[in-house]
């Protein structure tokens, strides 16, 4: 038996604070009292939930005394200013944003994946980023069943992935564009995303890599604790509201049939094979969307490699990628400190 | 100094038609005399064009005698149908169809790969496959400076590669999806294109590839003349009117650094590289709509494989995807027969 905990939510207005919530009401997560923290400018807005009604604080002046986890979500800034605070207070902080993912002393983790690394005492646990969670859920299954010899992904991500002002610009460049007018480019998806693609998801480094590739192929790397992995990434945003699909090429070690590889893909952790018997019922993003798994599909040979296999993988980006992921984190802290 | 040729068109009326009257237009062919074929429902319709006013005839009941070329458009029964009748008129054919392209006595060009495969006399000349195109022209340049070994493609396939029908179900769908109503599965892209992508081109093989994708594979080799490839491809169609991305991940059998890459890329016959000096001008889809170049960007090494570069590559899937490909065939005959 559990007893409840004290929960706080940095960011709590936003589109993956809000999934937070939504995703510790779903899973029917025990609190005792709940603390929704924003900028300055939500300060007072008040939210319903199945905990009661509460009221938005200011982030910068909250007192995280007495809280056990604290999520944040309001960005890089906010948790290199915040957390600390946080963690001094003794609470898990479990961070939403890439700002210490690739601390070597920082566990980055993926449930499903390397729940082992979850530290014992209070401290800063990063939530990977949304397109790589996804892919290392397939990626460990088949690395245990054959072993990973190289990664090549190109992803298709949704608007979504740049939060509620990404979604709104794609809706409102697509009216725009229905219209007949062609806007200029835009700031939010670096090109205008209306009826287009975009191979554009951050800046890019020196070599011609974006941020978000390096992201992909750095952190997989740590969660599946092979930093060696030849993995590369091309980061595409797409004109979908809400679900990343990846077309993901691997190739391994023991060669594995197609039959085999759909096996290894139908019994991953936190993964469902859509098509398994009808190749018309591969996973899409829209089909994803609200989901709290993944889906997985197309798997079949890769004629570029002997010992090659490729697939297509699914997720709802603001569930599983973001906050869904971020709450089974917090799943595992209750049941590490069944006394807190 | 050429002679001015008699010209036909069977599916004059249509998406690909329409951009063939244009590209020869464009590309000012000489024309003598120009023959606008269509089905029994568009017959009597009226085109201005630079060479005057011409109406369409029903291809069925037409006279194909005295024409020098026959371009092919209109689907893959049409040209099996048809084809032969132009061909024993003693015209050349040039058929943007999948009917005969994979034929063994049939040449597959894309003019800046294998213009030597053009006939010297009247036959039929197969277009082949707009994604696959635009691949050619990269990597047939890559495969003469450092030899292909394996090439691995993920596509973002715009509407526009269905026809006409195919546009106007991207554009009825998403009205109706900002409308708040979420449209039944589509029959035109398979699933519903609003706001999502679809990895299905064409149906299903038993070995889990769809047509589209086989149609890459099996082109690319030919075209190629490297039977052999190892080569794999995952067609996506994506929400965009027209132009197709791709993702391409390549290796060579020699080592190539990606400003060697990038040489090679810029050099390539038909294509332009883009972001040479600026990485945030890579290329995309709405960029690419209506140009007669094909675009290339994003080039830099494939960290999956010591001897990898990828890449990303845009072409408007009407015009060198389609109907400029097959203009630039009937280029090549014009030169070959100056007293025609």
């Amino acid at each position: 038996m559990q007893e409840a905990l004290n929960i706080g939510i940095v960011g709590a207005t936003g589109a993956v604070g809000q999934e937070i919530l939504r995703c510790l009401e779903l899973l029917d997560f025990p609190i005792k009292k709940l603390l929704l923290m924003a900028s300055a400018r939500s300060k007072g807005k008040r939210f319903c939930t199945k905990w009661g009604e509460f009221q938005v604080e200011n982030a910068h002046d909250a007192d995280f005394q007495g809280l056990d986890i604290v999520f944040f979500s309001a960005g890089k800034d906010t948790s290199l200013a915040l957390a600390q605070k946080a963690l001094h207070a003794g609470a898990y902080v479990i961070d939403n944003t890439s700002a210490f993912r690739m601390q070597a002393n920082t566990a980055l983790v993926v449930p499903e994946v390397n729940a082992h690394e979850i530290p014992k005492k209070p401290s800063l646990i990063a939530n990977p980023n949304c397109s790589t969670i996804q892919l290392v859920l397939a990626l460990k299954a088949i690395h245990d069943a054959a072993g990973l010899r190289s990664v090549r992904v190109a992803t298709y991500q949704s608007c979504s992935g740049a939060g509620q002002k990404g979604i709104d610009a794609l809706i409102d460049e697509t009216k725009t564009a229905l219209n007949g007018t062609r806007l200029s480019d835009s700031t939010v998806h670096a090109r205008g995303i209306a009826f287009d693609v975009v191979p554009q998801i951050g800046a890019f480094l020196s070599d011609g890599y974006s941020e978000e590739e390096l992201k992909m192929i750095q952190e997989t790397q740590k969660i599946l604790a092979l930093p060696e992995l030849a993995i590369s990434a091309t980061c595409v945003r797409v004109p979908v509201l809400r679900g990343h699909s990846e077309a993901v090429f691997v190739t391994t070690r023991k060669k594995l049939s197609t039959q085999e590889a759909k096996n290894i893909l139908a019994n991953a952790k936190g993964l469902v094979l859509s098509d398994l018997n009808d190749p018309s019922q591969y996973p899409t993003a829209t089909q994803a969307d609200g989901k709290l798994q993944s889906y997985v599909g197309r798997v079949r040979q890769d004629y570029a490699d002997p010992n090659g296999i490729c697939f297509w993988l699914v997720s709802d980006n603001l569930l599983k990628g973001a906050a869904l992921n971020a709450v089974q984190i917090a799943q595992y802290l209750l049941n590490l400190n069944p006394s807190t």
